[in-house]
């Protein structure tokens, strides 16, 4: 499959550009952000991810002659070419020249601020839409469920969610995700090639049954892989499986080797863990790590820790994978200003709707974060760029009694550059710097946004000018069309 | 990302390949089978699909000299190299001389039977388990997921779930599956060019917001694509949106042209639907169709026909692409038998485990349908192909005294062959005629199986024999380690 094909879009997206193409908005700029309405899982916070991928996205884009051959031969119902002959001749070697600005991988973001912001053709702000929301929307999702589960114990954590991601590219993309999020390793090996991530993985239950007896497999396991060697204890019986484990344990001790570790698959976690630090430190074997696997997530971690389960280390599959209790991030993609061509004045352009939280922000986007003096994070405030801030008082977007001033505190921008005039513009994406960036990133938020029950909201507010445009351009809609 | 690289596998299934290369296990042949312990969705039937991925799995196996020099690259934290060097060059080129058997895609499968059959070179059936997993698993959960929301309606439904899917190939193999299941139409224009399969859009919000006016924005798409021209109209609101579209709409009739429809995506669809029929109707305009999308699903479907909304197709998008509410099917890969030699005799293996549910079955296996004069599907057995069938009484797996008796019954095999000697031997992956299989199979499912609350569960048993073959290895094992 072309993962940069410029066909991994909707039509819509295609139909739309003929018909801008067609009706005088050929030159028009625009002016989209993506943003999200709610933290996934419940929580407090979002883990950005997905930014290598876009800028994979920008940088591949291109309609080959295949493409265009292929968007020749749609028809529609009356047997008529879909398409316009020369709208397609435009689009060969079409080359887009958007800007984009994210926040760097691993940043914490929040609902409602522009998380990406995209500037350029109107053509192009259109057509870039599905692949980008589908990296975006995806691997934040499993950065976030990755980093949840991290931090819910101090052990080591590895992802193994494979065999259950959504597609070949589905557990590649989460395997790195997840890595960003904190995880230490993952079993995936082409993850592993791909982005120099540790892979991990030992033995399987059909290892031990390849053997006449479990006692043979583990010898022969700890044979093949003295340096490296976790012997899984359950395929029959745990504690018969520890037995076997402790006796090979104290064999490799005869030749100088150490166990690494056992792994427990099945069961009670909290009395299997207990039952085997025990068997363990009562044979001499007390530095072999106790590894728990089986279908694990921040919850049953949770409440393995407070049960004081002797758990080392642990291996996160499906749940992580596919974030299980959450499987998309809802991430949209909105206009918010446009100009009819690159020398005209931008106006600010916001969806309505019926429903407050679906009504969007107006203007050409940009985001401060406010930290205070030990660097914690205090508030986002998003603002019109070409107007700037205009007070240090930030307004809630659906409640303008619920107000912050930021005066007193320092200042970024969340958003850096991610593409230039349609080519990304960042030398490299390193997995393991966005890793400590997300260690970093959650030591500056206050702990109360990081519990899962009922987390505090972290305060994102409007630039106040940017507050009433966007009430003027709803009381002009109300007054143009009569409310209901 | 090379979809198809030996290396998109799980580190474990390349330590254990190098302790078989090393144990004497070289030469051992092995049978592996994959199945699932329940229908997801808490449905009562599941939909085989992934099998023209695994065919290019199989096809495509390789270690490349990158591959070999990446496996070299890993180190064991004594700075040793994790994998053995003589080993490494064994894989170099290494060629998996598997076979493999399963359902066509669109066939209809069961919890507990085996729904791939893989049998060759222990090492091979390990290679091989988590890019086959990930395929099947994937596949068939969205192939289920479509076949239930398609059931929902008499209306068409097309898929548009690339923006939320779990990465761009998360996004390709959902739209193929759910087209499979019964979609008719996919949004993604890749997944189309690849497979063939129609694809269908029109417009979005922005598109409206693009122009000054809503009547403006309605006339320039029609005028782009006046054979194509579904009109979404809840930008702003609703009933000015009709009312736009219903003056575009007779502005066509003037010029012989036809509204083909109009969209609603947001708000009580119900209503909406209802409002949208009734002033099109008064307008003249009866046939000019009601689209409806915003978060759909079987449930949501259902709900709005029992209401009468007045919606002739639906688009649904991430609850069908993600398998929303239930994002992986959880199938396993297990080995029920293995011979030291491709001369020797096979042994029937199982995993016996505490839970009961997670105990596997021993053999060969191989799987029969039954089916009635009218080719009413009446239950499934499973049976040791080495043995062949050996009573027409099957056995439920977990509970001996439920029996059901298929004498008079025609019988097929469920399981055809993807592979042999390595190298796929179907033609061709034809995604319509899967299509058509999927209606096929569920027109001989009694409707027990297919409502949403409380399906009927789809008789499986096992061949009298197997049943007992796997009684005597239980107990074998409970008086070898004591029971607990």
């Amino acid at each position: 499959m072309e993962e940069n094909s410029a066909l991994l879009t909707d039509l819509y997206e295609i139909t739309m550009a003929e018909g801008y193409w067609k009706q005088g908005l050929r030159n028009a700029e625009a002016c989209f952000y993506m943003h999200f309405r709610n933290n996934p899982f419940n929580g407090g916070y979002t883990i950005a991810c997905g930014m290598e991928r876009l800028s994979e996205i920008v940088d591949g884009f291109k309609f080959t002659d295949d493409d265009i051959e292929y968007l020749k031969s749609l028809k529609v119902a009356t047997g008529e070419q879909l398409f316009n002959a020369e709208f397609l001749e435009y689009l060969r070697g079409y080359k887009p020249t958007l800007d984009i600005d994210a926040p760097e991988e691993g940043t914490v973001v929040f609902p409602y601020e522009p998380i990406v912001k995209v500037k350029g053709p109107l053509i192009d702000c259109q057509l870039v839409e599905p692949a980008l929301l589908n990296a975006v929307n995806f691997e934040s999702l499993v950065a976030t469920k990755s980093a949840r589960i991290c931090n819910a114990t101090k052990g080591a954590v590895a992802e193994f969610g494979l065999r259950r991601a959504q597609g070949p590219d589905g557990g590649v993309r989460a395997s790195r995700a997840a890595f960003i999020g904190g995880c230490t390793s993952t079993s995936n090996v082409l993850c592993g090639q791909m982005f120099g991530i540790p892979v991990s993985g030992t033995h399987a239950h059909s290892w031990v049954m390849s053997f006449d007896t479990e006692l043979d497999a583990f010898r022969a396991y700890v044979d093949t892989m003295p340096h490296n060697a976790i012997l899984l204890v359950d395929t029959y019986d745990i504690v018969q499986g520890l037995e076997n484990a402790i006796t090979v344990g104290k064999e490799m001790e005869q030749r100088g080797q150490k166990l690494a570790g056992i792994r427990i698959d099945s069961g009670d976690l909290a009395w299997g863990s207990k039952t085997a630090r025990k068997m363990l430190d009562q044979a001499g074997l007390n530095y072999v790590k106790v590894i728990a696997t089986n279908d694990l997530d921040e919850y049953t971690i949770s409440s393995l820790e407070d049960q004081g389960a002797c758990i080392d280390s642990w291996g996160v599959g499906t749940k992580l994978a596919v974030a299980y209790d959450q499987p998309a991030l809802g991430g949209v993609y909105k206009m918010c200003a446009i100009r009819e061509t690159p020398d005209s004045q931008w106006q600010p352009k916001m969806k309505i709707s019926a429903q407050q939280i679906k009504r969007t922000l107006p203007g050409v986007l940009d985001v401060l974060r406010y930290h205070d003096s030990n660097g914690n994070y205090v508030g986002d405030m998003v603002y019109d760029a070409n107007i700037g801030t205009t007070s240090s008082v930030m307004v809630n977007p659906f409640d303008q009694v619920h107000r912050k001033d930021m005066a007193g505190y320092e200042a970024e921008r969340l958003l850096v550059p991610l593409a230039r005039d349609g080519s990304s513009v960042v030398k490299e994406f390193d997995c393991l710097e966005a890793q400590q960036r997300v260690k970093d990133e959650l030591s500056h938020l206050d702990p109360s946004y990081m519990r899962f029950l009922n987390p505090g909201v972290y305060p994102v507010g409007l630039d106040k000018k940017m507050f009433a445009t966007r009430q003027e351009i709803i009381e002009e809609h109300r007054s143009k069309r009569g409310s209901k």
